[in-house]
C-alpha cells in the first residue's frame, strides 16, 4: 500500500535524523493534489486507484478546463479524458491543449498518445438512438487501453438480431448493454453470456419513460444474475468499470 | 342499436295511443339496473356490452356478495364471476349461493354451467411467483369462453425456454404476457409475434420493483409494437380483454 | 412456423448432399436484416410479425433514415412509416425518398401506394388539443389499411357530447380513446361498448398532470373492463395495436 | 369582528379606569383555549369559525379523548365529532361519555342532541368499496345539521345508473363525490350539475392506484369546472366542507 | 329539469299528432353543441351548469380560438373567457373578436359587456410571484359577476401582514388563498374564518418544490377544515368555483 | 487538531528512538474504536465530535446493544442514549445495563447520571399525535444537558393558540417545530423568532401526506429564514442538533 | 418583547388620556409593514427577527424590485440582499440603486456599506459545479457580518483532499457542506466535525440525480448526527442559517 | 460457443445418414430444461453461464422448491443457493433434501459440498443493521467458491473505522459495499480503490429513506469512477457478480 509505504520512507528519515519531526508533520501533509482555488487536481489517484484524473466537462467553463489541464501536463499526463463536451468548447480547448475529439460521445482526449488495445469489451445497444451513451462508453474503455467492439440497434422487440451475434457476445470479458425504453436488453443478454454486464439506462423514449427512470428501475430489477447498473446516461461510467474489470488478472 | 330501438318502439306505442306522454317518461326512465342501496346491479350490461356484471370481491362483505348473487340468480345468470375472493369468503358464500372455487386464482365462479371454449389465448409467465396472477386471467377467459394455454417460467433470463414454445406463442389469438421484476417478457414476445400482446405487470419482486411499478413503466415502454397493458396484478382484466379479442369475427 | 419450415429445407438440402454441414451452418446463421451500422433493418418482420419495419424516427438524423428508407426501397417496401418527424426532416427526405407527410400526426408516409381501408376504427378524444395524439393514431391506422372514424372533443365534462355519438361508437370493432388530464374518456367509453378499447393517455394538461401521469394512472385503473393502456402520447402504438386487432379473422 | 370588539371592549374600560392598564395587557392574553398539556381545547373556534372543536380521533389515547371531551362538556357542547375511531375505542369512551357510534363512518358522536337538516346534500360513490368515506361525509354533514341523499355505486363504468339519477344530482345545492380508482365520477357529476362539487379521492383499488394516487390526480385535473379536491379517503372534510356550502345565506 | 321538460314536449307533439316517431326520433337526437370538427362548442352548457363555454386557450391555434368565437357570438354570447392565452394570440384574435386582454392573469375577454359585481370573494397570495394565478382567478371571478378583493404578498412568513388583515378576510363570502412554496397560507387563513376556502398551490418556488408539488400535497393535508383544493396553477378553475359559491342562494 | 498532535508525539518518540519506524507505523494505524465484529464502537468520537456514541436501537438485538454498552461502560460512560427502543427490549437490557426508559420518547438512558440543565431549547408540535417524535427530541436534548420547554399542539389551524405562547417562543436560543400533515408550523414560527429552527416532519396523517412526504417538502420550501430540516420522525436528531447550537459559546 | 412592549405604552397612553380608544384602536393596528399593492415590505422584521427583509429577485420584475428598495431607502437599511438576481436584471436597477453585483452568487448587494466578519463559517463543496451555489451562500453570510472561508472541490471520491484540510474544518462554529450527485460530503463532514453542519443538496448532476433529489435524500438521511438540510440549491438560506448561529452569543 | 457446435455435431450426423433431417429437427428442439409446470428448470444454464441454477425461494411453496431441488439433483448438482427463504420453510425442506442453512442471510445451501476458496472479496457495510444483506453476498460468494473478507460497521459518519482497514480494502480483487441510510460508503470506497466496487443500498433507515431509495439513489450518483449497483437489499445479487469479476482469468 502506497500510504503506508510513504509513511514507513518518512519514519526513517526521521529515525535517521535526515527530517526533523516539524519537517515530517509537514511533509506528510503535503497535499498530493494541486489546488487551483476552484478545483484540487488529483494526482494522488494515480497510485490509489490505477489510472489518473478524469474531467467531467458539463459544468465547467473552458477556462477551468484548460486550468485543469495544464496543470496535468506538468505531470506529463497523456490522454486525459474531458467528458460531457460540446463540439464548441472542444474547438476553444484545442487551441490551447492538443486534442482529439469525438463527437457523437463528447469526449475530447487531450494530449493524445498510443495506447494498448488489451482483452475485449462488447458494447451493446437496444436501438440507434441509444449510440451517442454507447460510444462515450466505447470511447472511454479504448483510451483506457481496451479493445471494444460494438453491437447497436440490436433490441429485444427483434431478438432474432440479437441471437444472431451470439458468437460476438460470448467473445467478451465484459458487455457493456446500453438501452432506453424498457431497459430489456440488459437481462436478455444478461441470461445468455457468463461474464459481467455492465447496464446503462438511457433517457431515450418519451411519456411514461420518465427521463429513463423505466429503463433504469428495469435493469435494477433484472431476473438476469450478473448484472449490475450505473447512472441513466452514465455511458462513461460504464466504459471506465468495463476496463478494470477486462484487465483484471488472473487467480493463478 | 338497443337504445334507439327501445326508444322507437315506445314512441310508437305513445302514437298509437296504447301510452299517454306520462307514461312514456315514466317507461323511458325505468332503471335496467336493480338498486340494493349498497350495489346498483347493471342489468343492462349484457345488452351493452355483451357480457353480464362481474363481481369484484375486494371490500365487499360476503353479505353483499350473496345479496347481488341472488338479485342475478332471479335474472337465470350463470358462471357469474367473483374475482379477488379469499377462501374463507367463498366457503361463507357457497352455502348461500353454488360456486366452484379457484384457489391459485382466488376466483369463484358461481351458478357454475358448461361453456364453449373458443380460439387460442395463451398465457405466458416470467416466473413462478406470477402464477397466481396468470390463474385469474386464465380462469377468467375460460369462464368467458376461450380456450387457453398456459406456458408458465419463461422469463427472459433464460430465453431459450421461450424461444423452444415458440410453436404454442405462434399459435395464439392473443397472448397474456404475465411479468413482474423487470417485465421485459412482454417486449420479447411482443416481438416474436403477429397477435395482439396484452401485459399485465405483477408486484412481484422487492427493492426498486416499488410495488410492481418496475414492469409496469417496462411494459410502457415496450419497444416492440403490438403491447398494451393493464394494471398492475389485474390478471381479470387481461382474461376479459383477450376474450374480447379472442372472440372477435371476422371481416368479410 | 418460418423458422421451423426453413430449418427443414436446409436439413433436406444436406441430407441430399446439396449443401455440405459448414453451408448449412452459414446459411442457417445468415442474417435476415440488413446491418447499415447505426441500425438493423429487420425484414424478417414481415414474416414474424405480418408488418414490415416501422421507423420511430426522433433521436435519428436525416441521413439515418434515408438510408434505411433506401435499404427498404430495394426489398420493395410501400407505405413505410416515419414517426416523430419534424416537418423540416420530412423535407430534406423526401427529396431522396418520396413521401407524404401528415403534419398534425408528425407522420411520413415513404414510398405511398394506395392501401385498402377495412373494418371500422373509432378514434374519440377528450379535448381539441389531444387530436395531435389522436391524428398519430389515425394516420397509422389507414395505412395500414383500415378505416377509421374521427370523433374529437367529446370529453366527458360535457358528456352528452359523447352520448349523442352513440352509434359511431356501437359500429366500431376496436375504440382508441385518447385524453389528457383526468383521462376518464376512456373509462367512460369503456363502460359503453362491447368491443376492445385501447386508451391513450396524453401529456396535455399543467400541473398535477405531471407530463401525463395523471391520464396514464386513471387508465390503468379504469374501473370498466376491456380497455387496455399504452404509453403516454403513443398514437402510433395505439393505432398499430387497433389495426391488428380489427383486422383478426374469425373463429369459425 | 370578535376580536376588534374585544380589544375595543377592554381599551374602554382602561379609559374609563376600570381597568389598569397592566389588568389590560394580561386581559388581553389570556387563553381562549383550554391547555390539558397534551392538547390545547380550541373553545375560540365557535366564534371564530362558527363551529367547536372536532376530535380527530386516530393516534389519541382514550384518556386523552376522554379528556377532551370533559373539557368540552364543561361548556355544553352538544353533538361532538369524534372522527377516526375504532370502534373498541368508541365502547370505551361511550363508559366516560354518552355517544352515538357510526360503525360504517368509524365517526362518534358526543353528548347527542337534537340538530337540524337543512337544504340538501348528495353524496355519491363510484362503487360499493367506497361507501366507508362516503358515510364519513354524510354523517358529519348530518351532525352539523343538512339534509343528506346517498347515491351510491354509480361509477362510470356503467353510466345509466348515475344518468337516472341526475334528478337528484340536480337538486343538489352541494354534491360529495367519492371515487377511488380511477376516480373519473368527479368529472362526469361535474359536467352534469351546476353546483359546487367536492371530490373525495379514496385509496380504494390496487396496483398502480398507488394508495389513491390516481384518483387524487384524476380529481385535481378534472376537465370540469367547479369541482374541488380534499385528501384522500377524507370523508370528514368533504362532509365539513360541504356543510359550509350548502349553510351559506343569500346575496339580497 | 331541463331534459325531462324537452322529452315530455316532443311526447305530447308525437301524442298529438304534430310529430310523427321517426321526427321525434330525430328531434330528440339533435344536438346541443355546434360541431367545428376539432371542437364540439357545447350551448347545452348554459342550462345544465348555468354558465356559458370558457375557452381553454393553451393548445388551440388562434384559427381555431376564432372558429369556436363566432359560433358562440352567433348565440349571442357575451364576456367569453379565453384563458391561458398568450399576448400574441391575443393580438391576433382581437382583430376578428373584440376582446379585453388582462396581461397578468393571461385572460383574454371577448365581446366584452358590462356584469354585475355581487356578494364578495377575497383573494390573498403569499407573495408576489403567486400574482399572476391570483389574477387569473380574480378576472375570472370579476367576468362571472362577483365582488373581488385582493390581499397580496401576506405569506406566512410574517404572519402580522395577515393578521392586520383580519377585517378583510372575514368580510368574504369565500376565500381564494394563492401560494407556492410550502403552501402553509391556506391552512392558516382556514383557520381564521368560517367560510369556505379554495387554495391554489402554485408552481413559485424551486428546488424540492417540484413544480408545485410540495404546496399540492400541503394544502391537500391542510389541518384546518372547510379547505379544498384545486389544480397546480389553477386560477381560472378556483375562480370559476367561488363564483359558484358566492352566488349560491339562502335555505329560506 | 487532536491527530496532528497525535502524530507530533509519536514522531517525536521516533526522533528520540524511543520508538522504532516499525513500531510508530503499528502505533500509527491502531484503531481507536473497539471492534465487536457486528458493531465498531468509536470511542474517538468523543475527541472528535465533543460527544459520545449514540446507539441507534432499531434493527439491533438486545444482545447487541448489551455488548455495545458493556464495552462503553468499560470506558466510564454514562448517560448512553439507546434510540428507537421499544419497551420489551429496554425491560430485557435494563437487567444487564441500569436504564432509564422514557416509553413516549422510546429512549433508554444507560448508566443515568446526574446531568446540567443549560440555554433553552422550545419544543413545539403541531398536534397532540406529533408528540412522541418531541419526546423524542425533548429526551435526547435534556440528556445531552439542555433545558428544554415543551409547548405541544399548537398548529396553525388555530394560530392563536402559537400567538399567545410567543413569550415562550422568543425566550429561546433554539426552537425544534414539530409537525405533520402540512407542516405550516415551521414556517409560522420561523417567522416569528431570530433564532434557528430545526424542523421535524411528522409520518402523522394519511392519504397525500405519503408518509411524512407532504410535511418535509413544506418544510425544506419554508418561505421564512433560518429554518431547516430534519428526516421525518428524527426527533433524535433534532434534539441532538438543538444541543450543539444551544450550547455554543460566545463570539468574543 | 417588542409587541407587549408596544401595546403597554399605547395602553399607558390610554390611561393617561392623551389617547382615545378610538385613536388606540387605530394605532394597534397600523401596519408595520409598507403596501406596495403588490408587495407588503416588512418593516417589523428587524425587530421581530433582528435582520432586515431580503430580496428574492426571482419572479420579480425590475420595476418591482426597484420599488421596493426605494421603501427600504426610505428607512436607511443598508446592504440589501437581491437574491436570484441575473446580470442583465443587476445592471437595470444598479441605474436606480447603487448596488455591489456578485455573479457567481446571482446576488447583488444594494446600498452597500462596510459590515463586521466574525466568528468562522467553513463552506465546502463536493465539486467544481456546486460553486455558484456555495457563493450564494457566502456572499449572504459575509454580507451578514460574519467571517467565510472557501474550501472548494473536496468531494468524497478523493477523501484525502477533505482530509488535507481538517484543520480548517475543525476551526469553523459552523460549516455549511453543499454538494450535488450522491451528497455523501455532508455525512463524511459531519462525522468528522463537533459543530453544526448545514447540508445544501444542489441539482448538479444527472439522470439519476433527479433534479437535486438524490443529494437532498442523502443528505436527509444522513446516518452522521448534526446535520440539518435546507432546499436543494438554497444556498442562501444555507448562509442566512450559518450566520444566525454563528452569531449566537454564550451561555455564561 | 456451445450452440453452434451442438448444431455442427448434428448437421454433421444428419451428412452422414446416421439421422434423418426429420429426427435432426426434433432433436434440435429438444429441449434443455426440464418442465415441471410451475417452474422450467434450466440445465443449460451450467454451459450457456458457467453456474448453474440458484432458486429465488420467495414467493414459491415449499412443494415446488423441494420439487426443483429432486431434478436437480438427478443431475447430480452441489451447492444449490436457495435464497430469500424462511427458517420454518427451510426446516420443512432439509427434511427431503440435505441442506446448510445460513440464519442471517435467510441462505440455504442444498446438497453441500466441499467448494474452494479463491481471491479475494471483500463486503463492507455501513452499520450493524446491513449485516443480513451482506451475509446474503458473502455466503453467496463463498458457495461459488471464494474467498470473502468482512469488514462490518464502518460506515463514513466515523471515518476513521473505515481508513483504519484500508489495508484489507486495497488487498481486494472486487469490493461490495453494503449500505443504507444515505449510502455514501459506497462513494467512499470507490474513490479509496482500484478495484471494481458493487454497490449495494439496503432498506435500513426510515422516513426520507423510502424504502432503500435514498441510498439507491445515493450510489447511482456516485462521484467516484469504478462503482456499479444492484437492486436494494440484493445481497444474492452483488455476491454472484462480486463473484463473476473475482474469477476471471488474466489478459496474457
Amino acid at each position: 500500500m502506497e500510504e503506508t509505504a510513504r509513511l514507513q520512507r518518512v519514519l526513517e528519515k526521521v529515525a535517521s535524523g535526515v527530517l526533523s519531526p516539524q519537517e515530517a508533520v509537514l511533509q506528510l501533509k503535503q497535499e498530493p493534489f494541486q489546488d487551483l482555488g476552484y478545483a484540487k487536481v488529483d494526482f494522488h489517484r494515480a497510485f490509489r486507484q490505477g489510472s489518473q484524473e478524469i474531467i467531467y466537462g458539463a459544468g465547467k467553463t473552458t477556462d477551468q478546463i484548460i486550468g485543469i489541464l495544464q496543470a496535468m501536463k506538468q505531470r506529463d499526463c497523456h490522454n486525459v479524458l474531458v467528458t460531457r463536451l460540446s463540439e464548441e468548447a472542444a474547438a476553444v480547448i484545442s487551441s490551447a491543449a492538443p486534442m482529439d475529439y469525438h463527437k457523437d460521445a463528447k469526449i475530447g482526449v487531450a494530449f493524445p498518445a498510443p495506447h494498448p488495445s488489451l482483452g475485449k469489451i462488447v458494447i451493446v445497444t437496444g436501438g440507434t438512438s441509444d449510440i451517442p451513451v454507447a460510444e462515450e462508453a466505447a470511447i472511454t474503455a479504448e483510451c483506457l487501453g481496451n479493445q471494444v467492439a460494438r453491437l447497436y440497434d440490436v433490441g429485444v422487440a427483434g431478438i432474432h438480431r440479437l441471437l444472431r451475434n451470439l458468437d460476438t457476445l460470448t467473445s467478451a470479458r465484459v458487455i457493456v448493454a446500453v438501452a432506453g425504453m424498457e431497459g430489456a436488453l440488459a437481462s436478455v443478454v444478461g441470461g445468455l453470456v457468463a461474464c459481467p454486464v455492465i447496464a446503462v439506462p438511457t433517457s431515450v423514449g418519451y411519456g411514461a419513460n420518465f427521463g429513463g427512470l423505466s429503463a433504469l428501475l428495469s435493469m435494477l430489477n433484472s431476473c438476469a444474475s450478473g448484472v449490475s447498473v450505473v447512472n441513466i446516461d452514465n455511458g462513461f461510467g460504464a466504459g471506465f468499470l468495463a476496463s478494470r474489470i477486462n484487465q483484471m488478472g488472473g487467480l493463478s
